[in-house]
């Protein structure tokens, strides 16, 4: 079912970009390694970065930092969480229509700080999963006191959109006659060699998962 | 002279990551493409990326989607804008040590509408020079119609910090001897071939600024 649209998500400016589906939304979710949540105390905005992780329907949003600033707060707070993936430059013939090629999703609603154990650990797998699959099964679990530690937030997934920008620049008819190059420079996240920690005993081999990474 | 230490930005969680020198700021913020703009209307916090750029001690963030929500405010708006720059995903022996290198950066202050023709001129070279060097000469320079069109904000690099990790993963001492590949798989964003706009005449070579791009 997509999502609604309601008066915060409904796009003010370039409505034709706001998208509702849930096949959509989730796979721009699930592609970034991190979110921006946003919340306010005592009328304070703040954006912190932090890891995440969906599950089904839900985000699971990595908070030990959040936390502390929320610690006072019982029955959750509303949040604006924003993942966005930058996907090219969009260079035009007039400086004013340059943009950005970019998939992005903005999810309303009210985060609650994670109390049991597992669904605390459910969302440590998560987190773990959705940066890198494969590695939880291949890393030591985690123990109750790390548990313990570990501040979750959990957001349901009821109220959210995507914004997406695809394809060449788009100029004034009369520009298309400039002589200037125009086009779309495609930027893309690439991971390097492995650097092995430096502590790791010689000969360890790179653990599948990390040789799997980004072949999926 | 280095950002002061707010009740905002100075770090409540690992305060030995916080950072609060110009020169390691500055560098963070004119590498990324896209910010993070918080914000909040009606007790509501909204999290918009957007791109930016920086002159001297000021950020001018494009603000045609903010501005739309904000054009009732007089005066201007308390903001929190975040940068976050990701370098790698850090792989530890245990699930509850694994982390993130990145950088990013914190800014807060009250921002405000930019109406005078040269100030959003010179905002707009910034969005342009910010993505990409070089361009803004290669393009049609704006018309007063389209500065007029421009809705930009601006916003005083007078209260920020830095959250900087690099380097391996640390684990508890106990788990070092485990059998488990441990270490930095970095990240970095690259950019692609570029894709000439299907409307461009054939045999236009691809401008400087975009053969230069990445060099610098």
């Amino acid at each position: 079912m997509d999502f609604p649209k309601t008066d915060r998500t409904t796009l003010k400016r370039l409505p034709k970009r706001g998208v509702y589906e849930r096949d959509i939304v989730y796979p721009i979710l699930d592609e970034a390694f991190v979110c921006h949540v946003g919340f306010t105390v005592g009328g304070q905005p703040f954006v912190i970065p932090t890891g995440f992780g969906r599950v089904d329907e839900r985000l699971y949003i990595h908070g030990s930092q959040i936390s502390r600033m929320l610690r006072t707060l019982a029955g959750g707070i509303d949040v604006c969480v924003t993942v966005t993936l930058l996907d090219g430059l969009v260079l035009a013939r007039s400086a004013f229509h340059h943009s950005l090629n970019y998939r992005s999703v903005v999810v309303f609603g009210r985060a609650s700080m994670v109390d049991d154990r597992e669904s605390k650990l459910a969302a440590l797998r998560a987190f773990s999963e959705h940066v890198i699959p494969g590695r939880w099964d291949e890393a030591r679990q985690p123990t109750d006191q790390e548990l313990k530690a570990t501040a979750v937030l959990s957001l349901p997934l009821d109220e959210a959109s995507a914004k997406v920008r695809t394809g060449p620049p788009i100029d004034d008819e009369e520009d298309y006659a400039l002589p200037v190059w125009a086009g779309v420079l495609p930027l893309r996240l690439v991971a390097g060699t492995p650097v092995p920690d430096p502590r790791l005993p010689e000969g360890t081999e790179v653990s599948s998962s990390v040789l799997q990474f980004g072949n999926s």
